[in-house]
């Protein structure tokens, strides 16, 4: 069987699927939150930079090296230090075709086939879709109503199989922050044990505390343990442009120069010229970016009594999403298309962030709010509170 | 063992090793041959094209589909259809970030850990590196003097777990352009045996013979086989941009949807564009190209008389490569480094293109000669024939 045969299709383009062939009238628009992407273009003075380096002749349309620009890399080596109170070198950056990629090589740095990769769940899909492509196990790490992994349980599912523990926080699909304590203690964790954890920040920029959001880089030792993944993306709108970073040890970005040598030969130019001048002239911009989102996170909160007295609830809430348990009696992936047909409203099903037959999945929705301003969460949570399904039987234990 | 610790260092970076620490005078720069990519810039209309994209607010900012663009897969479908005589629809193209990801993405639809691809020797480098950090066992099928693989010796090599014969033409590093006749024998052989025909065609645009190179697209079952990958890169000079296509049954590429999902969610968004304005605005301008390209190829061998009074010989000469065979005693990669200190030429010894212990590559050079001018490669031939290095012992059976 091939490694494709292993997964399943990608959940955006299967549920962007569920469109073909309706129509939405200009009262009553389609509210898409099944995605986590900025819909609006980057500043001007980011596009005319890229536009710039796109007329001129030169480096811009050129390979450079595999693990990136030269200048980038020393930018966010240097920008991340500082925020995390460590020393990074240039040589601990590498620049990959956005933070997906920088996933798929940090595994192939760590794992051979029948190897295992810890994964709380609710998980990232595309995680779970490239450990399958690569015949590593996914190891499901099971969250409770706070959807925060538990060290303990954690601790309970390595065998000498395992490889990392991958964390992704602010989280996708739950929105929930995880606590400065509980990413050390799985860091120690995972440090003690002589694997890896993964911790994917790609909403970073997002996260409604103040301060660094875990103090790992400052040991001095953080690169024997710590892989950590970002997404030029979301803060700068870059998402078409395909640029995101790989933070580790020298050592290990030279293996993962192998990989990417093949995956992409190096990353886009024009891209890492967006998210170096990103980088230099839009911190006071991305910080209005962060309290716009926050105050839409804001939106969801003020909207919720509305929702619960129809029966849902609020899972979690942070950078692009919100997590929700839903009433009704059928499972989350038969209510999804029924949703878009009936209420206009795309959303994700829980079902697409957990492994078959996972009760949570079932009963839970990820709402990708970054995108709805707030009058849009207003009618969306309208929308999903006046749907009148059928409720979901009681639970045996009420 | 990770699976990047089956492979070797990528051979591009590993060259550019050797020039650390060294100087060159400006009378006596460094022929640098060690890449095959453009040096120069696109023309300034498809420069322009990508830069307004690049300032105009929109969708040039924004994820797209996981399979590219639909306008620049109907264009490649159309124009590839119309070169290969073959009826394509859009829906047999996928854009990629780069013709090597175009390869990671076929294998990914192909094979399992421990399944077997043939590839004809000396073999291009990222197809070997990515198999290996596959499970995936690389079948060298060695070519003689002529560098052109034998149908019958590739069918001695087929086994149960063998999934695609992979050919590269015109090839990479070997220069020699497969006969029609050549590729329409291994195809059947992969059609009879239910096994994939991988062509890998980056290099099409500078093939020298008029017309169609293959026929296989001809017939209507063409997509049950083959699988064509391309490179945007080399026509329309987009090295930096990142743009590539994989050719293949709407099937295919829905598998392969999965793997470029999470490898690359999207290629990005101004390399497609800058690939879309190419395709149809510059056939006459790579008309020109070509013709530059077989200038430089016309430069070679007329420089081959007195390489040939040192020892030298050329096997194959042809798009971007010339692969000369060395009268040196040493091994091509011992000797690799001291061509770049004594005479200032970096070139890439055979034995980057081969299995260790391979005769062939311990005896050859590739010359990517398509970024030198006429007049650079007279320089390199002199430099090359006044080594003045121990010649090899004469064979014994001479």
């Amino acid at each position: 069987m091939a490694r494709t045969a292993n997964t399943f299709t990608p959940p955006v383009m299967a549920a962007f699927r569920w469109l073909e062939g309706l129509e939405f009238s200009p009262d009553h628009p389609l509210i898409n939150v099944s995605q986590a992407a900025p819909v609006e273009s980057p500043p001007e003075g980011l596009r005319r930079a890229i536009a710039e380096a796109a007329m001129s002749e030169g480096d811009a349309h050129l390979y450079g090296p595999v693990l990136g620009n030269d200048a980038l890399r020393a930018e966010l080596a240097h920008w991340w230090g500082a925020a995390y109170g460590g020393a990074l070198e240039p040589g601990n950056v590498g620049i990959t075709s956005g933070c997906n990629q920088a996933f798929c090589a940090a595994i192939a740095t760590l794992c051979d086939q029948g190897d295992e990769v810890i994964l709380p769940t609710p998980w990232y899909f595309n995680h779970k879709m490239w450990l399958d492509m690569n015949g590593v196990q996914s190891v499901p790490l099971p969250t409770g109503a706070d959807l925060l992994p538990d060290p303990e349980r954690a601790a309970s599912l390595i065998t000498s199989r395992t490889r990392a523990i991958v964390l992704v926080t602010p989280n996708n699909p739950g929105g929930v922050e995880y606590p400065a304590e509980l990413v050390r203690a799985l860091y120690e964790l995972a440090r003690e044990r002589g694997i890896a954890l993964i911790i994917d920040e790609t909403y970073r920029d997002f996260d409604a505390r103040a301060g660094a959001p875990h103090d790992l880089m400052t040991d001095p030792d953080w690169a024997d343990t710590l892989i950590a993944l970002y997404s030029f993306s979301k803060a700068y709108r870059l998402t078409g442009h395909r640029v995101g970073a790989m933070i580790a040890s020298p050592a290990r970005l030279a293996e993962a120069e192998k990989f990417l040598d093949c995956a992409a030969i190096c990353p886009n130019q024009l891209g890492q010229i967006g998210a170096l001048w990103g980088m230099r002239n839009l911190g006071q911009w991305l910080a209005g970016e962060r309290a716009e989102i926050l105050e839409r996170r804001a939106a969801i909160h003020a909207h919720m009594p509305a929702l619960a007295r129809e029966g849902w609830s609020l899972m979690g809430c942070g950078a692009y999403f919100a997590y929700l348990r839903h009433p009704f009696a059928e499972s989350s992936d038969a209510l999804a298309p029924k949703l878009v047909r009936e209420a206009g409203v795309l959303l994700l099903p829980g079902t697409m962030f957990t492994p078959a037959g996972d009760p949570m999945g079932a009963r839970t929705f990820r709402v990708a709010f970054a995108n709805v301003d707030r009058a849009g969460i207003g009618a969306l949570a309208g929308r999903l509170a006046g749907l009148g399904w059928p409720l979901a039987p009681a639970p045996a234990s009420a």
